[in-house]
């Protein structure tokens, strides 16, 4: 990373800091002058942004925590986390759906490749107050879907999100956490063993350094980045005007395909569902392969979306270049192949096919690898 | 009725005897030469139909039976049945979107008038093998449209069927159940007290003739009927591929609105319905609104189809002339007004008011009745 990066980088981090997640207005602002830039604004009173006074105590008061140098870095390594940026490998790039509520950085907790799992993965949503007939579609298909290499992205509250997590788990899959506070807040507090089985595996994400504590509308912040991290979102249980219906929503805003589980008509936790079935807000799905079906789609339109953005095979890293020349014309190759035609280590083939299906050049398949043909 | 129409009307009848009920190619014959004409060539072997020797066999056998001279109308009276043919004041009007497959006469067993039932019908069908919760959902919602004036339209089978008319019946509306056999052979024979009681107060109704058995093949071409008699089809639970479903195919080739009422996706019972929200076969009900409202826009599109066809003011024979000079320019008008207002009967007002509804005088709102504008 070039010094100017880095100093981006460190900014960007700086401001999740300061900044209300999701608010378009600094988004703005930080996608034309840059986040070093927006600092310095802040500091000089020129940002014409209304909050931007009490951002500025905020900084103040964050920097004045430190007893010498403030480190973030530091803060977050002490809970066992780390801070990605758009200026780390391991940003999901999907993330850029989100346009100007982007999150500025993010704290993640947990053994594996937040990019990775992004890219095969799916959002399961519902109801807190949810019935024993909710809960068990959102385990069971979780489970379902997670054995077959899919990660569940939610929210980890009571009932459906629990559900989805569990049934992941149990299926030996891997889950993302989304929390509303920081990634050592655990909320809500009697899943904080969840949380933790969670990270063993998975990842726990938070827009919010650690040591904050949820608020109300950073749950609906937090609804988005669930939305952005799946490739399509499920919506099992779900009360008209509820939290999960505004996931729904947020997934619609970014183009991705939203399902919704009916159940009985006169079971009020499905009354959502049915109204987004009827105003065409969502799909209605009866057996996860409606589910299978929506992410086909949208693995097949993304491949072929980022296809144009890829780089030029030059341009790629030496890791990445050695692991796409191992790869056969036309068949899918498994983690173990890829190993010994590249005589990379199973950490870097994991780490460059990462890149390479963000980028373009490979889709995942259930079998393994495979190139995209132009 | 003219000497030449009451021999066309006769034909009708003893046609109904010995061709099956919906074939495409009889009613072709029927529509071009009518139903004399077709008669006479079954008995000269002119017709062309492939089951021309059959049909002229079951004929000399059914006028066979009778001792001295057939007379159909004699043998509906002895089992308390009434014939009606589209030569018949009481053959509803909607019947005719059949096209080919619109029955030739219809038994009918009842105390009221089919025509003026089916002007305001809703048609609530689904699966024998049914679960209780869509026991209840059939129950609730025939019991709710019963208790606004809608008449129930069912085939009286176990399950769906059975609730939807029971429902009707609680609260004191009216129902049509559909037999596929005649309508002195209850089917099935558990539900005989359940049809004498449709019966009591409203009508049962079949195209074979009294004494004629079920037959597997008769089941679907009831349940065109069953289609064609309501303004929209509800389904409320029904396997993938089914007699409910069937029913819907029906009522979606004749433009009728169909909705599907969904349920928990673990249950088999609602699997039909959730496949035809998905195909867009059927438009999700959540709640009785939906079918409410669904009706609504039909009564609305069906009032000003037949503005167009009906006669002049001067062409409409006393009674219904009477009554409508009796009618209010804007408000809309009760029985027991109407029957003070025209100086006739209750028998007769209904009667008329029936006719001027069917040839787009008149419309049927809960109140009663109001002038069509033009």
């Amino acid at each position: 990373m070039s010094g100017a990066a880095t100093g981006e980088r460190s900014a960007l981090i700086t401001l999740a800091h300061v900044l209300e997640p999701g608010d378009e207005r600094w988004g703005e602002l930080v996608a034309s002058w840059g986040a070093q830039q927006v600092l310095d604004r802040i500091q000089r009173g020129q940002t014409g942004h209304a909050h931007e006074e009490g951002v500025r105590a905020r900084l103040a008061h964050v920097r004045s925590r430190a007893e010498d140098r403030w480190d973030p870095e530091q803060d977050a390594a002490r809970v066992g986390a780390r801070i990605i940026t758009s200026h780390d490998r391991e940003w999901p790039s999907q993330l850029s759906a989100l346009g100007r509520t982007t999150p500025l950085a993010l704290w993640l907790l947990g053994a594996a490749d937040l990019r990775l799992l992004a890219l095969r993965s799916v959002a399961i949503v519902g109801a807190r107050a949810c019935t024993a007939y909710g809960e068990e579609v959102s385990r069971t298909w979780a489970a379902d879907l997670a054995g077959e290499a899919w990660t569940i992205v939610s929210g980890a509250a009571f009932g459906i999100d629990a559900a989805a997590h569990r049934g992941a788990l149990a299926a030996g899959g891997t889950t993302i956490a989304v929390l509303a506070g920081g990634v050592d807040v655990p909320y809500p507090r009697a899943h904080a063993p969840l949380i933790d089985a969670i990270a063993d595996s998975g990842v726990v994400v938070s827009e919010s350094p650690p040591g904050e504590q949820v608020r109300r509308h950073r749950f609906l912040s937090r609804n988005r980045l669930i939305a952005a991290l799946g490739r399509a979102t499920v919506v099992v249980e779900a009360a008209v005007r509820s939290g999960a219906a505004a996931t729904a929503g947020d997934a619609r805003s970014l183009s991705r395909p939203v399902l919704a589980v009916p159940g009985p008509v006169t079971s009020p936790a499905s009354f959502g569902c049915h109204r987004m079935i009827q105003e065409g807000e969502a799909l209605l799905a009866s057996h996860v392969d409606d589910v299978r079906q929506a992410l086909d789609l949208t693995a097949a339109s993304s491949s072929s979306a980022v296809q144009e953005r890829r780089t030029g095979r030059d341009a790629l890293p030496a890791r990445e270049r050695e692991v796409l020349d191992a790869m056969p014309a036309r068949r899918s190759m498994s983690l173990d192949a890829l190993v010994v035609a590249s005589g990379r280590s199973p950490g870097d083939v994991l780490a460059a096919a990462g890149v390479l299906v963000a980028e373009g050049w490979l889709v995942l398949e259930a079998d393994g690898w495979r190139l995209v043909r132009r």
